[in-house]
């Protein structure tokens, strides 16, 4: 699936999740936040695979990604790496953001050495108990040229609880 | 929540989804695989931050967690790392296993230094293009000693391609 909007492009002059945090404490509904593109490398792959435990070899072995894997272009980045872009952008911004649930689509494949850019998006704000939760539109694109609009890698929703979250009197819904 | 049946004290005697892979080539609606019990270290969750980029200071500053963060034992492991333990398993029985989609709702927080595991189970299986799909219910359950019988941490479904699957007449849904 390609973007009729260069989403990616915009995201890299977004700030960078995993560059010094700027914490945006407002936010009302349709606010978009934008990682910066992050190339997903060998070492990343590996990294992950240690940490997690999934050794499933279409992430570590080319031949058998392009084989029984079915990836044309071999070895893939772990889904959940990718999908990790989201809590990284959204505690960039709100340091304290504690995730309710997070639903996740595999559209199309990251692989080894692309690149992706997260962008959370607000569908709804509530307050319930003193606290705030958002609801936020995710989505993770992949590229694997710098001239590559990107493709749309992971879609879903997330729900997280925002404690650092400053909210103007029309930004909540009741 | 606490849990009726002791399904992390069973999973402990199941092989790991860590250790060597045990290939599992047949599955049936309503089969269940479970990984063994894993610790969540510092040094763990220290290494998916920094894979990640997400440093949350919920993860990484006891004091932090405890006041702004609401956890009264301090760190919490990344949801997404405690969600890897499902991929983990299914790909240590079916290697080559490519996921469609998962949900994730975060029950209750696996602090650093708890145990965690994993359990799968098989709600659905269908073929579509020669390549078998299962929904799978993913549960993953919590516990901060030995003898707790463990708490819902992370509930949620999957669905997941698997390439190695081999199926007997009776246990493909048209």
């Amino acid at each position: 699936m390609r973007l009729a909007v260069p989403l990616v492009r915009k995201a890299a002059t977004s700030a960078s999740a995993s560059g010094p945090a700027t914490t945006t404490t407002s936010l009302k509904v349709g606010d978009a936040l934008r990682s910066g593109r992050r190339r997903f490398t060998e070492a990343d792959v590996a990294a992950y695979a240690a940490v997690s435990g999934d050794r499933n070899p279409v992430h570590l072995d080319d031949a058998f990604a392009r084989g029984a894997g079915g990836f044309a272009r071999g070895r893939v980045v772990h889904g959940m790496l990718a999908a990790s872009l989201f809590p990284a952008l959204i505690a960039s911004r709100f340091p304290g953001a504690v995730y309710a649930s997070q639903s996740l689509r595999f559209a199309a494949p990251v692989y080894v050495g692309d690149e992706a850019a997260a962008e959370v998006r607000a569908l709804n704000i509530k307050s319930a108990g003193g606290r705030h939760i958002v609801k936020f539109a995710t989505k993770c694109f992949a590229s694997g040229h710098e001239d590559d609009e990107g493709a749309l890698a992971i879609d879903g929703e997330a729900m997280v609880f925002l404690p650092t979250l400053q909210l103007s009197s029309d930004s909540i819904a009741e």
